[in-house]
């Protein structure tokens, strides 16, 4: 586990960029220029995009602010490359993002290459420069967040056009067999990260936050427990759905998760593989907030709280010891002695009821990466734990992941709640 | 102060129905047939669409209950005055509220005149019966609810077409001078209703609440430093708005509050006593959540949660002495004496930055009415407080209304906060 | 039969003022106040609204001008009753006049009464003021087009609400049994009115056309062929469309003529007198000129241009003596000797393959009214004939009705033609 | 000139096969396989599709019924590479042809030369087939028509980003001086194709127009009268415009030609040379027939209808004996001896008057080819005449070019006429 402290080496730092950096190229392997060229909708981007924004970050943020005689590789690639609209400068339009077939991907590693090269080079030359290491680390958190994003964009477009479907490095979600609740007591539990190691300005400052007893699934809800869902006319009966989700239920035409379809009489759906049938006993994955919402409704329970996972989170790990610090897991920790509340990280992001909000006391970044996550904080909901395609650093109990509620290409899933 | 309490006699009850019941058709001194006809836009309803829906909900949750050989006044109005979708059945679309020309006016003056006295013949027959006692009163806090939303749907229709603008019966809002911040200390607070008196289900149950320590001020945000934000740029700045609200700004062309305009060089605004020339001591009005979270970014300061500000509104109470029980308002509270808070009920709605969602333990309403609330909790955020527009049984320290980011045709302005 | 010629005396012409005025008021009895508010679509006028366009006309473009010492009735009526957007001045929105609750529809009825009796005293001043009677006979085919719409208009918003659905003057369309097509060998016609009696300016000059040999049917497609081309999977084959249509079938999911609909398994359309058996041999009415075409095309036929038409009509009043001149027919007209081609006139308005363009040598009229037809020269199709609907004193062989192919809500039929 | 007529030599076929189908390539020449895959707006394809779409053509409506044993090169193309929605059957949804990255560019250039190869065999064997020879004929020219989408639609999607434009085979227009009118009589003109070289079927059968007297200018408006015509306001003048010309002028908020802007004050525009100062004298282009007209009615002009254009070309054609036949254009013809109308042919495409509508005694093409142009006759204009991106093969007299009214993405201009 990568942690940007003192007591890191540079060489770790150094090591952790390459691993990063190479893991982005690795998750693309098999898939042609032409396939990361496409758009599939105005919330996703081509592959070729993430290469090149991850890239401009260090290129932007970092290299142009600490390298002596900076020269940028190309001075058109902060207008294409920016996704921050304001103070950066303007951009080339998000929606349109899928028309840029130059600079051809080629240019694009050759980019990656250029600034990697920088990187070390800077790394090399200012050993003990702590801020630099916290940007350069930032920047790598950022790229590991596109690397998700990488892989649900294209699967999102590879679901368009089915002709030569290529197959990705597909990771495969934990299954699990006997459901309960684990019980909480009423406390004041600490929230939010303390800095030892990296997170970000929203997961700042740590706070006390009351929680009234609640309970909370061991297991994801399950392919099994959805078509149940279906079977009982979930998709059909408004009683279930919020106003605004059954608006968007019946605009959308949703009859079932994101990538399933019927084939014969059989339930399939869309993987990294290609398309395989149900698992059942695998979790339920691409579904959106109000779909969660509605099954836990069905079901008599509720959504929980993103302040009751993060406590259930801490409270499994004081018992478990899987947990490197406080708040980073360790990829071991997926174990069988975590069984009271399993598949809390890798399987898939799990929807809260809690709105993205700041934290009491919350300060915004600096500068531009201030608009990092502050500018999103309405109408998205918090999302914990991580998916099968979240890179092992990324998580941590704090981490808080946040889409729009009618969103639903995300690797999400749902654990249930209840009093 | 109404309360629904074994106390209250049934007399009590029969005149406050009587009471709120007129107080609809007061509203409404100098309006035509024609303009109780008209529907603005989507979000808004007709004035005679309000008055039938408020008395279709005594006769379809009470009358067709409690009634004796019940004979509904019309069979259709269930279909033409029903704004719940599902657990009662089919209605008339929201958007083509306006287009109902029949039944006219006089039909539906006729028809309020025959549920009251069908109600008050219930309540006299049944005189110990809490459950009915129960619902009379939510139909009246029902009805409180929409005479707001008749005089804002009515200003907004009435904003489309100058020619010959009645005036209607015009609260204002109160002015103040100094503000100045009131600090509040960390503390265990319990927020929601007790149930002494008349509260919804969203408001309760009572639970704890953690606060770090926050200030708030003591008065409203006003028109004067409105326009300082307007002529800083505020409206074309970036930096300032949440991601989804600048998107909705450069939509919607916002440039100022809804109903201000300039005419040769002086601003002006639509009242409901017709055009005025800003107040530049009075609180600003019709802002969206969007627009008080920019107002806060750019002016340092931030939008307080609801649970700040419900604190704050109890406390201040405590104080004061200005409330009956430890929830609930009297008309008489708004008066120097309590000028540390001021402004907190009687002028606009105040947003808060909480996201309207369950309390931990929320338990709906059973039946249809319990749509009522829980329906709604998504996308939309809490205000607190209440307008000059707002009847006064209706203002207590725990009640929560709610729109969504983007709607301004409220009367809502904003109080700021900071830690 | 009314014409505007130097033989009329002054008398027939404010007689048939007052004919055509009352006639407006006379087609609304019944109606309220409320019925006359509402507007359904943007493409269609509140009531109100036409009672004062039409009275606004004589007002602005006569009044005026001859009228000594002009005062307006209403300054701001300019604004609000103004259906022309530019050389007259600015107007209110079109899709928002039904929020025009103000003036009430008692004003509207007095300023009818005040420009009818200053028009009245006009013509009494100027009895030989041939420019003059000029345009008040053009104020009243304006009008007569208006009455029209007021039908189509108000059938529209009625069929949204069912609730004590009014019945209007229900005029009927005759019905035919045998169809057959008369043939019409190669001929120079002369197209267009010669400027005897009133005509538009779209409708001048005279100019030839060269037709080559068609055929066209004897009487209008009814409801029962109808009927047949919907069980034959009509709506479902894309073959039988035009492209645009097909586009327009799909996203409004036309399955059948507007106003159709099944209940209980048996075919009723709504009509000025209320919901009613499908008459089967009755011409289909409400199509679009998408549905007319296909229709024609899956059974062999297609739609006349509007020459042929016009040939036909002339030819058959030529032969059959039924027109007081070579363009105006009179109502006794439609009768059994005219038997070889019936239902021209008084039926359903016919959809003709001619897109509305400007006809050889075409002048638009100078000044406003130069924008009454010309500027709605693009993407529209020739109707010809008359309905059911249609003052008498607006049929003639040269009157060129339009609309847009995907529009239906006007009272328009079918009849085919073949080579 | 290719003529499929009996004298033609297979060779001759064979020959005009091969160089059709490289002129495909040739366009495409230094343009990457990712700039082959966008599309930037529905109306528009990827180079890629075109070149497989043209291919599929030959593939699914010649090689499948005429080749022994005949194997598909790949069964899946049939859907994706289908443009006809409905005989032929379902198809991959048009506005996401740009999410086609698979096949791959390489994989349609193989199937490119399967299918030439195959063609070329075919036309070995059978030496005799006339109905292969004008399916091949009718193929060839369907790719001619895609070679100028081809270079319009990669046109648009280049523009949408400026980052290393490449260039094309980059046409000119001719330019001219000196404006007159040519007058031509009153006649009975002979419309259409009679048949002996190739047509499509909607320039048949030939038909007798009468035409009165009409003038016609000798050549195309220019950038510099068009610059006049926005000095003059014409694009903020709504007397101008038709009615929804102007509706879309105001929508999509134009004020000068598509690819025109201003830079340092002096006008550029973009041409498939890349972005080049205004050339004054060169004809207009990029404009929609609402702002052909609105230019002409400015100007006191009008546009010429089909009947008008076709007359004056033949008579000059005769005049000037540069038809190879009496329909086919040379590329030799546009000397100076047919100054008296120049520009006629390969310049810019001209907008008619005409509506796009079937000629009296109209029969579509038996099959699926029967859709070719039947189904898109409605609210089209038809344009006449050719560019200077057109095949030399394409353009002759009866060559019914057509497009929406509001499209202006084609190379389409503007020549006036006046009575």
């Amino acid at each position: 586990m990568f942690e940007p402290s003192p007591s890191r080496s540079l060489t770790d730092l150094s090591e952790h960029y390459l691993h990063v950096r190479q893991r982005s190229l690795d998750l693309l392997r098999g898939i042609s220029a032409e396939d990361m060229q496409i758009q599939s909708m105005p919330d996703a981007s081509p592959s070729k995009w993430h290469l090149a924004h991850t890239t401009w970050f260090f290129d932007h943020f970092i290299l142009r602010h600490y390298q002596a005689s900076y020269q940028p590789f190309d001075p058109h690639f902060d207008y294409l490359f920016n996704s921050y609209y304001d103070a950066v400068g303007s951009r080339h339009a998000r929606p349109e993002r899928g028309l840029l077939s130059r600079p051809a991907l080629d240019q694009i590693l050759a980019y990656r290459a250029h600034i990697d090269s920088a990187i070390a080079t800077l790394l090399d030359q200012q050993p003990h420069n702590a801020e630099l290491q916290t940007l350069v680390t930032t920047g790598l958190h950022h790229e590991m967040q596109h690397q998700e994003l990488i892989l649900t964009d294209l699967k999102h477009a590879l679901s368009r056009n089915r002709y030569a479907l290529p197959t990705l490095k597909a990771p495969h979600c934990t299954e699990v067999n006997s459901p309960s609740f684990s019980a909480f007591g009423e406390t004041i539990t600490r929230i939010g990260d303390s800095g030892k190691g990296f997170s970000y300005d929203c997961e700042k400052p740590v706070h006390r936050v009351f929680l009234e007893p609640y309970r909370l699934r061991n297991c994801l809800v399950t392919n099994a427990e959805w078509l149940e869902f279906m079977q009982a006319g979930g998709y059909r009966d408004p009683t279930h759905w919020l106003s605004d989700g059954w608006y968007t239920c019946q605009q959308q035409q949703w009859q079932h998760p994101l990538y399933w379809e019927q084939k014969d009489g059989v339930w399939i759906e869309l993987t990294l593989d290609g398309y395989r049938p149900l698992a059942l006993n695998a979790p339920v994955c691409h579904i959106s907030y109000y779909e969660a919402d509605a099954f836990c409704r069905w079901a008599g329970w509720r959504l929980p709280t993103e302040f009751e996972w993060e406590h259930a989170a801490r409270e499994g790990a004081n018992l478990g010891g899987h947990f490197a610090d406080s708040n980073h897991w360790h990829p071991q920790a997926n174990s069988a002695s975590e069984s009271a509340l399993a598949q809390m990280y890798g399987s898939v992001w799990e929807w809260t009821s809690s709105a993205f909000a700041p934290y009491p006391g919350f300060e915004p970044l600096q500068g531009a990466l201030g608009e990092y996550n502050g500018k999103f904080m309405a109408n998205q909901y918090v999302l914990k734990g991580g998916s099968c395609a979240t890179a092992a650093a990324q998580m941590r109990h704090s981490y808080r992941n946040f889409f729009h509620p009618h969103q639903r290409w995300q690797f999400s899933g749902v654990r249930p709640a209840k009093n």
